[in-house]
């Protein structure tokens, strides 16, 4: 039986996009699969499993030798399991940056599209056998999209991603408006985890200047319940970071509808980041950062210390 | 101008993917391109640039800081220019296991599939454009897949490479024994060679316990013309180790149409690895592995200390 698992703290398109592709294998390719996650999905992605009444898949700690797996999502191995190098990776699908970590033992599919969503891609290599999805699958890769997207207001988002939502869309008979204010008022309702798990939730390791960062994203249309919990944030970061093997952690609150950053400030080291990475001069503990929006494509290719 | 290039030392496919892949990006993409070469192509290739009246691509030595690249027919660093950490790899696209060894700093497009031939790869991507292709393009395409197929005889031919094969050689009016014939006859035709030029004709680096391994493959229809020269290679072994960093060169004589490697043996550590790789008894200094054809799938794999 295949594993076809995403990245840790997994996001909508690291639940939904291995239950896309294990659907296809299993009943296209008719090759037995099974989709997991490396951890609980987050709010968001439990909407989509509720909404789309899809089973929420097995959480796996580790691979073993010999399993078969399909990574999607993700080709970076410090988001991936402990002993992946045991095991048999037999395909890669993702829209990640080639992190240059993982090494194959023979030629195998790896799929990389610097597209904004790794459902995008499968929608492409399903191709026509997209007319044999049922509706829980459209629904899910319609979800991946929006999330990844952030209904295309992400700078991420290209023609494609949106062609392909909107055309799922159309046919599940969805309104994209409608169903994305759903969906992220499922993504804001962060009341329930405390500080430390609000900084790990979605969060990348990142080295700068030869210090190790822990960059954290919070995407959410009600920043304010998350500002208002700022000081509990910052004095949680310092743990966190420790028992992480981190630095520094770096949160960003991204407001998705005035489509902006508040990164916390918690020390001068970190309003250094702020200051020359953003072009910003910092004066508390926060700041603003107007059109930051995406980790990937506006906080990554411009820190520096 | 975008750089389209396969690996060092290149073989018909390196030689003919970066033209089929550059003609692609500026005819169809739109996207000025330029195919180039790390070496001067092989004999089969040359003979494949004259045949289809395709102009032998420029040699680079090494690219630039900001070079846009596009690589193909490998993902490893060790058969790709010595300066590749400074340009911008923006596609790869390959039929080999992942190495691991190159990062991006952005998503790009990566396409690796377990095929026999970068050119089937391309195919399938460039997709319905393929109607657009001029003769000497599908030409290339051909002679790439029938190269790197031996004719349908490799055991890495996939029902996929051989029907794209036959498409292309139905589409072109060509009969693939009579193209073959005289494509594997420019193969074998090393006379001009120095018997170093030889060792390092079609060579790859390979680790085995703790040591450094050139795998050097000689694919051709009359074997008995480099047998002849045994000796002279076995003498050449030691000094071209020595100057490429390796311990030990292993040289495989394939015999297309017998389908069977003949591997040259200069000393006990080479016999040894023989023995244990592949289940022979070594008595001199050659031993026949009946039915071994490809490095990729029969050599590689299977190496043993």
């Amino acid at each position: 039986m295949i594993k076809v698992f995403g990245h840790t703290a997994p996001d909508t398109d690291s639940t939904g996009s291995p239950i896309i592709w294990a659907w296809y294998l299993n009943e296209v390719r008719k090759t037995p699969a099974q989709a997991v996650l490396q951890g609980e999905p987050n709010t968001e992605a439990a909407w989509m499993l509720k909404r789309w009444n899809l089973d929420k898949p097995q959480i796996i700690a580790d691979v073993a030798a010999g399993d078969q797996c399909v990574i999607v999502d993700t080709n970076n191995p410090a988001e991936l399991p402990a002993s992946l190098d045991d095991a048999d990776v037999i395909e890669i699908i993702d829209h990640h940056l080639l992190a240059g970590g993982i090494k194959t033992r023979v030629p195998i599919n790896i799929t990389l599209r610097p597209l904004a969503c790794t459902a995008t891609i499968m929608h492409d290599l399903i191709g026509e056998d997209m007319a044999r999805a049922p509706q829980s699958i459209k629904g899910a890769m319609l979800t991946c999209i929006l999330s990844d997207t952030l209904e295309f207001r992400s700078p991420t988002t290209t023609v494609h991603d949106r062609a392909v939502a909107e055309k799922l869309a159309a046919d599940l008979g969805i309104n994209i408006t409608d169903y994305a204010t759903e969906m992220f008022a499922a993504k804001s309702d962060v009341s329930a985890f405390s500080n430390e798990a609000l900084l790990r939730m979605d969060s990348k390791e990142y080295e700068l200047g030869g210090k190790q960062l822990r960059i954290s994203v919070l995407e959410t249309t009600s920043p304010q319940v998350l500002l208002a919990r700022k000081d509990a944030l910052l004095a949680a970061m310092p743990a966190v970071a420790a028992a992480d093997g981190a630095d520094e952690v770096l949160l960003f609150v991204v407001d998705i509808l005035r489509e902006q950053a508040t990164l916390l400030v918690p020390n001068d080291y970190v309003r250094q980041i702020a200051e020359r990475s953003f072009g910003v001069t910092v004066t508390g503990d926060s700041v603003v950062l107007p059109g930051v929006m995406s980790r990937k494509k506006q906080i990554i290719p411009v820190l520096a210390v």
